[in-house]
């Protein structure tokens, strides 16, 4: 079922019509997942509270999950430019901040705001299976939301999660013959044992 | 400068068309950064050497610089929806595979065959400084060579690679009073040390 949602005809998120928003999800992510929409949200939210100083931020994910979908089509930032890093927290919580400084802002789902919210509550900690709940039902909670369900705080990163690493130069490894990063060592780390394949 | 690539019109890269790839790029990346061109290439020698058994298939790739991105702008995976996993081996390579068993084909950049392709060289093992190269002409190296500059061999990824992990559970940390993965103990990984921000 295609749902039609009147009341979000003119909002936006991040400058983005609502529907717009949800045609990207769908053509990037392949489905208008919630975690996605709830993300575009939390970008919104984060992007509104940057700190006034410069227009050129980082995004930091710290969940592989959702999460960074919603960054990557929201913001200049993508996994492969670098602007996006993630790591693996298991949190669904994100930051936006000053790539010079790392001076920013924290966005998260607070538990606690769940409480008015039931759908995106059970949905959130998985209380029904996928299949009993009604993703539209679901969408259009999300909707209503928006950030209310978020908490918002400043942060300011650890240098070393925002410092470009700069690669420092190529061997060829005498193993697999392929170009890797040099100060990884006399063979690339895939040989070294990291290979992901058998 | 922008370069006008007449015989690139009716080119295809994973059935999109050249042009129309690069402007992809170009919105998603930021801008039309030689290692998303090449990585296009890349993903569409991949494509077309996929074992024939079925159609659903993930992508591994090697790096977390540019790469990812061509993956997410030419097939379904993306990071966020978990078909996309990036391994930072710091190797120019990727794989497409099967996401039952882990059968697919690997395509990697070949050092050897850069002998013939010398911008594509001089960018690739960063032989001068970025500002000394040109970009129209080695962007036009790209387009001619495609995936001539790349090896191909078929992998079996390992289990641990490819089989999904599902959330068991959900616990609420009593530090940050946040939503984290059960499994990882009785607080979340950012207030047991993890944490990205001072």
């Amino acid at each position: 079922m295609q749902m039609d949602y009147p009341r979000l005809r003119k909002k936006r998120v991040c400058s983005v019509a609502v529907e717009e928003f949800v045609q990207r999800i769908k053509d990037f992510h392949g489905a208008p997942a919630p975690g996605v929409v709830l993300g575009g949200y939390m970008v919104d939210l984060a992007y509104r509270h940057l700190p006034p100083e410069g227009s050129l931020f980082d995004a930091l994910s710290e969940t592989f999950s959702c999460l960074p979908d919603a960054i990557q089509l929201l913001t200049p930032c993508s996994i492969g430019n670098g602007w996006l890093k993630i790591l693996d927290l298991g949190k669904f919580a994100l930051s936006l901040y000053n790539k010079n400084n790392g001076n920013g802002v924290r966005v998260f789902v607070d538990p606690e705001k769940l409480a008015s919210f039931l759908e995106i509550k059970t949905w959130f900690f998985k209380l029904k299976p996928k299949k009993e709940q009604d993703l539209d039902v679901l969408l259009e909670e999300i909707h209503t939301a928006r950030s209310q369900v978020c908490g918002i705080t400043p942060v300011k990163l650890r240098p070393e999660i925002f410092t470009s690493r700069r690669r420092a130069g190529f061997s060829i490894c005498p193993i697999c013959r392929e170009s890797h990063p040099a100060p990884d060592g006399n063979c690339c780390r895939a040989c070294s044992g990291e290979t992901p394949y058998l």
